[in-house]
């Protein structure tokens, strides 16, 4: 093992810039919204400071995953399905047998994330792309907060 | 699929806050601390900007679900049992059948999440609630930082 | 249940510091990096704020975990191991039958992390460590953006 720390670049914070990011959604699937943070990123005029994402639900989720096979996300919802599978017997059956799964799949994948923002770009990796993980079979339309705390080009 | 952004707000940040919530658990449950974090909110006099909620143990950890039917817990906890089941064959067993699992579950579910404040209120959703889950059988004391960093009321 | 809020402490953020901490990883194993976390705490002078931590691949990931028994860290790779088998049926093999295993596990365990730190300290409980959970076979070279918002000593 070998871990090398970089020189650290620092200076102070001046803005914090927050909006509402609308996603309306067909069913289960991985709904990549990278452009549209990146689009905030720039009307923001966001230099270097943290990104915050955040989710205001309980059956849909953020995941930061592979952006290039397709099969990539296919089989990710496929192990969500095998980790919460519809018919479990689960107690909350009321709003369908989607939803109590729906509910786990949030629970393990997350309503916040967190991405640096360095020189005006965010940091993400190479094969990194920002979902919205629809866990519901019907369409929803799911309110995303974006806000970045940092400094200002 | 269709994605709008709303207009950006936007200020300099000038406050950071912290505090530490102490939870007493009394075993495996899902215990709400939306009330205590709303109550650092105002004392901090917070307006907008990035609350940070931070669980101190690896047995225990932090979940946003649903606050309206009580099941949903209930079969989130049954979901965990699942996915981490006490009789699995831990090689780590001395401090107990429930311990392996706990640290299962929580690294599953995570110790750090971030929640936006805006105008002096949590950016929650409808129906979700902040909660501390207790994996462990016997009671436990647990200690949750939470942190505000962006501009006072 | 006894909740109790402490005494709040309160500043003005006057620094971002940000860092990368490059991570070689020798096969599947959990990589302790709170030295060097620690590190760049100390060399950015940070007083009180919140550390991010972000890892820029789709196959490796952030646990903060028990740092006593090694024998917890291998359970939690063996409990990854059945979340995530090898022969499970994926549609996405191209890259060996070690990577789609890695991006799931990636998916459930998460990429961004925050820490808060007080009084030039990680706010990390006693038996806490902060992991690069590496996924993949074979040694890889890991991205770890490290970065600081708060005020500064």
């Amino acid at each position: 093992m070998n871990i090398k720390l970089s020189a650290i670049k620092s200076g102070p914070p001046d803005a914090i810039a927050t909006a509402t990011l609308m996603v309306e959604t067909r069913g289960q699937s991985f709904i990549e919204i990278t452009g549209e943070v990146l689009r905030f990123i720039g009307e923001a005029r966001a230099n270097t400071g943290a990104l915050l994402i955040f989710m205001r639900h309980t059956s849909a989720s953020l995941v930061i995953q592979e952006n290039a096979d397709p099969d990539v996300r296919a089989d990710l919802a496929t192990a969500l399905g095998r980790l919460a599978p519809a018919d479990a017997g689960w107690g909350h059956d009321i709003e369908g047998p989607d939803d109590m799964p729906a509910h786990v799949k949030t629970m393990l994948t997350g309503v916040s994330l967190q991405v640096p923002v360095i020189d005006g770009a965010l940091a993400l990796g190479t094969w990194q792309g920002i979902y919205v993980a629809e866990h519901r079979s019907r369409p929803h339309r799911r309110e995303v907060v974006l806000q970045f705390i940092g400094d200002k080009r």
